[in-house]
């Protein structure tokens, strides 16, 4: 047995702290034969690595900008295996493609296919630290592909799935809170929480790790464990199984996702090929769809509606340029500035008028909804971005959080 | 039929100069149907890099300079081809990896064995400009190399040898000159130069461009520019087959190469198997010797000498440390703050009198010199560092350079 363990971004943003991080590691070796790293890009080197890109075009080729940022974990990897070494412990750093990350070929949102680890596994054999590059991995074409928002989380789950072993990710907050204590300062963190109910949290906007990761590490019973870079063992947040768990209220947290767009199209003709073909349009271009409903008008046509991530915005414009004949005859409405809130609990699948509480909170308080999608295990509704902090504390009251 | 260009650091250190050069080739692609392009990274981006990981470690470990380095052509790279897709000419990015480059796996000095240029020919076909990572490949174990000191300039002639096209560089330097303007001022800028005296002007430290670049570019027959960035077409310096230049005179020019160390190793044993596993022992550690010389002293022992790197001083002490037993009997001094001056011209061979005029006109004007070492086209010697000014300048006005 062994570990995965990742540092992210903030954690690892200095010369610093990657010197801190190296001497941690090389005290861990002396109790862990078997230990991977899986490193992010320094702190803002990805940031600054588009501003660069930015002064030379208005358009972004995919491709270019995933050669590009992807040596941002690169420079990450060098230093670490030579601060490793500085501290003593034989180290070894793999790009990507050299830990054997194949990816789709959908640059700048890559999906891991597989992770072939026999390079990582002859290094471990060698009694080396392997220092793996995050965020990337290498397409069938040959081509450098990034994972989008939150790879490196998936890089290092996938990679704890394929070894058998245990994985922590290390972050600049210190476990998973009932509600982000930015928005809620009385919010109280979590010792356990299920995988299930971190998906939603994640996928909800949580922030401290993305849905894919918690995805694939309930798929493969990965042991997650979520803690501040640094920190004393066993002060974070564990994330495991449902049925180690135990219920006592129905909701266990709050996420709040920033820069929601609402896609409203009206006037869709009413047949399953129109709808598909929209569907199918917009998720060739990757761009992630929350919050779908539909619902016929008065003149027997579809409205259809659904989130995106505000930075998609272009990308749907684009979507509809390249399909006129179909968008012409639909109106589409584009809604900004709102954010979603969600509720989410494994008890709430046992616990009716859960959504109820949430509605009378809100209405109660002034904070109109716009929309509102409801899960086994969430609740989940859009509102005016500048409700943001009132909504959050009223709801947090309503459920003891 | 087509052509390689490759752009330096200076040459492309910021975004504006990136920019202009896309421009350029833009321009270029007007007429030209294929063009590949080889860059370095951009301006100081590599000192940069070294002096983050000197913060982490006194030793850095050469496998992963490589993979730190590395990071530097691949930004570039990405930033030219956004650049050049930015203004309208369809381009792409390939790393040294991905360009099918073949190297050794002597880390920060690789050797190219082999360019694979099948990726290279494909997106030419699809008329795109091929941007290519110089200054690195990947070795049979899958790790990423560096060549060492001029190696984009290898990188490119490589890739024009196999794809039958002619090569030019560009650089902050507007040709070849006689003698270096910043040592010599009134230096003349040559039109045309043959293959070996570049060779050996490159050799000796002229500092434009790596010998070997020069060296493959023979071999191989590649027709090699050399000229400033962004000049006007023809300004620069044309490097071609020796019977195609009419000699008029002894010299052509005087190279300068600063940071040399001579080692001098006295008690050599006298039989063949002592003195070849020293030279053994250095080249295994990549450590370039020159100016070569043995003697035999009173007692029958041998004393040799060699010029290296100043740089390289201290892998020399790693070798003494780790072969005892052979230096313990060997007494071994090391020179520093000298320079090598040398003398090169396809004419010398069959020109008597230029040692002995070389040799006069510094003892003339009280330039001691140190060491000696000729070839068939050159004639070499070592100084004290405080004597270069001088001596440039007699030999130049003594040979009308």
């Amino acid at each position: 047995m062994g570990v995965v363990l990742k540092y992210g971004g903030t954690s690892i943003a200095t010369i610093e702290k990657i010197n801190q991080i190296a001497k941690h590691i090389a005290f861990l070796k002396e109790t862990e034969d078997n230990i991977v790293v899986v490193v992010s890009a320094m702190g803002k080197s990805t940031d600054e690595l588009i501003k660069l890109a930015k002064q030379l075009s208005d358009n972004l080729p995919r491709r270019e900008i995933d050669t590009l940022l992807s040596t941002g974990e690169q420079q990450t990897i060098a230093l670490l295996a030579i601060a490793l070494k500085g501290n003593g412990v034989d180290a070894i750093s793999l790009t990507g493609f050299q830990a054997g990350f194949k990816t789709t070929n959908s640059h700048t949102k890559g999906i891991i296919m597989d992770v072939d680890i026999t390079r990582v596994l002859s290094h471990l054999k060698q009694q080396k630290i392997v220092v793996v590059a995050g965020f990337q991995g290498i397409s069938s074409d040959g081509d450098i592909t990034t994972l989008g928002r939150g790879g490196s989380d998936t890089s290092a789950v996938a990679l704890a799935a394929k070894l058998g072993y245990r994985c922590e990710i290390y972050t600049d907050v210190d476990g998973i809170y009932t509600v982000d204590p930015r928005l809620y300062k009385t919010a109280k963190k979590l010792d356990r929480i299920s995988f299930e109910e971190m998906m939603e949290m994640a996928s909800l906007g949580a922030g401290v790790i993305e849905t894919r990761s918690v995805e694939l590490a309930k798929k493969y019973n990965v042991s997650l464990y979520i803690a501040k870079s640094l920190s004393q063992s066993g002060s974070g947040t564990y994330i495991m199984n449902e049925n180690y768990l135990f219920e006592d209220k129905p909701i266990t947290g709050i996420s709040v996702t920033d820069n929601v767009a609402m896609i409203i199209l009206e006037g869709v003709k009413n047949d399953l090929k129109t709808v598909t073909k929209v569907f199918e349009i917009v998720s060739e271009k990757n761009i992630n769809l929350d919050m779908i409903s539909q619902n016929i008008d008065n003149d027997k046509n579809l409205v259809v509606s659904f989130s995106i991530d505000s930075d998609d915005i272009e990308v749907f414009e684009e979507c509809k340029q390249e399909n006129k004949d179909l968008f012409d005859t639909i109106k589409t409405q584009v809604m900004t500035d709102i954010i979603k809130l969600s509720l989410v609990g494994v008890g709430m699948a046992s616990n009716f008028g859960v959504a109820s509480k949430v509605f009378t909170t809100l209405a109660n308080n002034n904070v109109p909804f716009l929309h509102v999608s409801t899960s086994e295990i969430s609740i989940s509704c859009t509102i005016n971005k500048e409700n943001k902090a009132k909504a959050v504390s009223v709801l947090a009251q309503a459920f003891k959080l």
